[in-house]
């Protein structure tokens, strides 16, 4: 590589080192020298229908690569995708969002552009992202450029949360120094203060070593915290009691006999709760806080009893509070020192249920009978496989695929507090590609079976060391969020990614009337022909290498029939299941759960409980505010 | 009514007021509760399938009725209609946008609620839209809320802006006095200063009776500062040779001998501009100086000899600038005092074209011919008629359709600035109900015929006094802009909108290729069957009340085939014409426009002029700066 390169490569080449191997956007004035240097770096350009679905495909894309670029058009392309950015920020995806900016002449005379405001101000919308980003970057001088790219790509990766990189049109050929391309960017976590962090590990080891009664709740922030891998190993090390939460579901292996589905607090089951509250150690890997993620705050334990682990923070009993420390080290100390000989033991071990066994002692369903969202979640968990992702999305698909009963590396997407309907179609046409770019990565020959997944060594900057793969995606998702990014099933069958979609045609915004409005209007969508989106978009019913396949169950006997049907199972192509559910049927947690939402919207406090040592009002909680953090 | 109401019926009755009998918006937690009071306020739910394209549909509605009005819910909902808001900010179009926010409760314990950042803070969102919105209110207090509304819904209508609305979920059912609303909310303009207002009007006309080659421009703004009327009397009046930008275009009666088509400086005819750059008089109304608007600023007159006309300043000669004037009340006075006998006349007239005897000039084009881009817009003229309304997208509809012959009475919407492409299929919705709306409020029986439009006086909030409507609304659109905004088409179909689309099928983004990457795969799009849409989004086939029409034309012959078909013509229910264009022809005003462009995006200045008394350098004129204030 020549010492002196366009600026322009320089930002690709340097993405194409972090793992960025496609980038989502689309086209628009200011935006298109740039997109020229794309394919030359070795990077496939995706080319989405709008920017809203694509920010949202960069953000699933991000969630399973551990990098993922998004590039709009300045003003109007970016604000389009600023709904998407918000969700990365608030769930920690790494979305490097590129802007392509008018010239700097043009900005600098404060003229009158299309894409702006007309008032000369060209940075109202970077003030806007200065919010939703952990780095910015304007690339308006060739020499601080390399740099300030990799000081904002290097903060994308170790936050795992969006940056935001302007990129004026003249300055996309400026000449700039490709030195630091010679070396990968640096991406190690500074190390811990040695004997701080020593100090720290046996305090945990002795809170742990004298517990009575401990659980773990792994939750979803563990992932983007690059930690997953060592909470799994303290899962299975000490064989606690585990949970996940419904943002954390997929993260542990599920098959351990020591894992008992999700805690739901109020919306579970009634034994589990009090066992819970009980206890006097409980070890939460990645906490989400949120109020739906705690099933309106009920699942949060006594801080008393509490060890935290966040990413540079660690929060031990209430008391004690640990900023400034790197949780990845921290955890590999504590695993590596760990004395198995001191972990307390069950006996008997409690009784909090086995997902597993629930599944298999469900009566079977009746071939004629309805589809109901009570057991469906759990009957298609015969469908998975290892390897595969599986996304869902908000609505009765996130509240009912709690109860999936998952198979070892599974690898699951759901919305812990964005909750923005629609997100789940784009992000999974993120990660079918990113899934896709792994598998390639690996293998150039594609002969994919449910024995033979693949097992593929993450990207540098990706939050897992080791996933596997199975080729397939998985979506479930409503109709009334389907409707909100359907352009992105376009931009699937573009790009012939494999996805299977289980479309629950619930005839309307369910969750929603759940909330308020039971029989609103309002409540209702019009009702699509779903299946024929594939005619629509333009798929080639002719193209082998790409099978469109278009299935409808209305009953038991029909779904059954369909997934196992051959090429449903190996979901090479675009597959779309049509399941009819029942306008007002809804599971029982989400019933439950919304009760909960109800009660605050009406401006009620949450519930108070009164036992002095258990969970305390939870609405004015210091830690609430800081969850996202 | 009794004193005391809801603060949610306070709302919506005052928007019914204003002439609000549509709402556009996505129900979501938050602000399910508000929806209730919408139908018993007299007012009916639109119910879009995404935000952004209900943002779209309001600002298509709030230009046609002179105001509309949104909800969403508060973060994900409200995030993903900002770029929407932000174009009604640009061009000035009056969207409420109101935002169902968590409860106080909530907000004021700063919870980490779904739907926010998790950062306990409720005001990033507000804060964003700060910047895009003229006014403000949070509904926290039933005491100050009927007059915070009221103010806010008057700054909305007098400066033809959005306004942002925040309305706290526990607020829906707070008791606020209904005083207020037996008096109609005062819209009024503050007087003028008389002796101020005296000089000006004499100074101006003075002005003008002194010319000896005087020319106006009517600008898009003129709608919005609801001049229309004035602004079409001065052009019969004075007789003065007129032309219109492409964002004014349809505001002036196109029927008048003295009206010359779009003036398009260094795009345009070679004979026009010299002509124009000698006048001594050149009366602007409702400028919008965008690089677009002004075919990269080379239409903007030497500010010497112009008079411009904004909502509340008047620039005179580029020496006298008054602020703090209310055009309307002083185009008024000058009209009312304007001596015809003093006016200059013009002896030859010059020649400077006529679009009526252009159109009848043209070779006939021969049935089996291509469609091409030079005559297309010429053409389809014959297809208008008095009271339609019609849309033109931002890429080759928006250039091509500044050829239009408009019969009088007929409203065009067209981008000035802002350009947001998707933007006039979610528009054409708002504007097709909005024109439902008023024909309604007019008759009942919906017996319009060609013959027969219906003429409505304008809502109390309206930018025009009266208007003529034939029922109809007619968008053209290419296909890469459909595909960002398709779901448009299901709310049309579900709210059984008459609305007739050309959709211009020429294989990808046209406008980008001629910028920048003419074989460029980025700028191709997925091919869709289009004209599969009605039956993909579920309309109803034997829906006689809505009739579906689809149709091709691939040529001359076809075109004129369908345009001349009975069903077409009316215009009742959905009709979509796919009409093929060669994937590299535009129209030539297009590629003189990207030409300019393309030279700003490399960074090159704009082309400096040379004559001392002519334009001179646009790029760094303060006048661009100010022209969306």
């Amino acid at each position: 590589m020549s010492e002196q390169i366009d600026l322009a490569e320089y930002l690709f080449t340097r993405l194409r080192q972090l793992g960025v191997e496609s980038i989502h956007g689309v086209p628009g004035d200011y935006n298109l020298q740039a997109l020229d240097y794309i394919e030359p770096a070795g990077i496939s350009w995706v080319g989405n229908a709008n920017e809203l679905n694509a920010g949202y495909a960069a953000d699933g894309y991000g969630r399973i690569k551990g990098i993922s670029a998004l590039i709009t058009a300045f003003g109007v392309g970016e604000l389009s995708a600023i709904n998407a950015i918000g969700g990365s920020y608030a769930e920690m995806s790494p979305v490097v969002h590129i802007v392509g900016t008018p010239p700097l002449t043009a900005q600098n005379a404060r003229i009158c552009l299309h894409h702006s405001l007309g008032d000369g101000n060209f940075r109202i919308f970077a003030d806007m992202y200065a919010k939703l980003t952990v780095a910015q970057a304007n690339l308006t001088d060739p020499s601080t450029a390399p740099s300030m790219i990799d000081n904002t790509l290097r903060q994308c990766v170790l936050q795992s949360r969006p940056v935001y990189i302007e990129l004026p049109t003249n300055m996309v050929k400026q000449k700039v120094s490709a030195r630091s391309l010679k070396f990968p960017l640096n991406l190690s976590i500074p190390h811990n203060d040695e004997g701080f962090e020593d100090a720290e590990v046996e305090l945990i080891l002795a809170r742990i070593y004298a517990s009575k009664q401990p659980f773990i709740i792994v939750d979803g922030f563990t992932a983007a915290l690059g930690i997953t891998a060592e909470a799994d190993e303290l899962v299975r090390v000490t064989g606690f009691p585990t949970s996940t939460t419904s943002f954390g579901k997929g993260i542990v292996n599920e098959s351990y006999p020591n894992f008992h589905g999700i805690y739901a607090g109020e919306a579970g089951k009634q034994v589990y709760r009090p066992w819970v509250e009980s206890c006097d150690l409980i070890l939460r890997i990645g906490p989400l806080s949120s109020d739906v993620n705690t099933y309106g705050f009920t699942t949060i334990p006594n801080p008393k009893y509490t060890i935290d682990f966040h990413r540079n923070s660690v929060e031990i009993g209430g008391t004690n509070s640990f900023t400034n420390v790197h949780v990845k080290p921290l955890l590999r100390k504590i695993l590596d020192r760990i004395d198995k000989s001191k972990l307390p033991r069950y006996d008997p071990y409690p009784d909090l249920g086995n997902p597993r066994q629930q599944l298999e002692a469900l009566t079977p369903a009746k071939t004629d009978g309805v589809i109901d969202q009570e057991t469906f979640w759990q009957r298609i968990s015969t469908f998975f496989r290892s390897g595969d992702i599986i996304l869902t999305e908000t609505g009765t698909p996130s509240i009912g695929g709690r109860d999936f009963v998952l198979p070892p590396q599974t690898t699951l997407i759901n919305s812990g507090i964005w909750l923005s309907i629609g997100y789940m179609l784009g992000a999974s046409q993120g990660a079918a590609l990113a899934q896709r770019d792994i598998i390639r990565s690996v293998t150039t020959t594609h002969t994919l079976t449910p024995e033979n997944p693949v097992t593929a060594d993450a990207p540098p900057s990706s939050r897992s060391s080791q996933r596997t793969f199975s080729g397939r995606t998985i979506l479930f998702i409503g109709d009334g969020s389907l409707q909100m990014t359907v352009q992105s099933l376009s931009d699937t069958i573009h790009n012939k990614l494999p996805l299977t979609i289980f479309l629950i045609n619930n005839d309307g915004y369910t969750i929603e009337r759940f909330i308020h409005g039971m029989k609103a209007l309002y409540n209702d969508v019009q009702p699509w022909n779903y299946l024929h989106a594939p005619i629509y978009f333009g798929a080639d019913p002719n193209d082998a290498s790409y099978p469109i396949v278009t299935r409808r169950a209305a009953n038991w006997g029909e779904l059954f029939h369909v997934i196992g049907e051959k090429e449903v199972q190996e979901g090479k192509g675009l597959t779309i299941v049509e399941v009819f559910m029942e306008r007002e049927d809804a599971p029982d947690a989400l019933k439950k759960l919304v009760a909960s939402a109800a009660r605050r919207n009406s401006g009620q406090a949450p519930p108070t409980e009164t036992n002095e040592e258990g969970p305390v009002r939870r609405g004015s909680d210091e830690k609430m505010i800081k969850a996202a953090g």
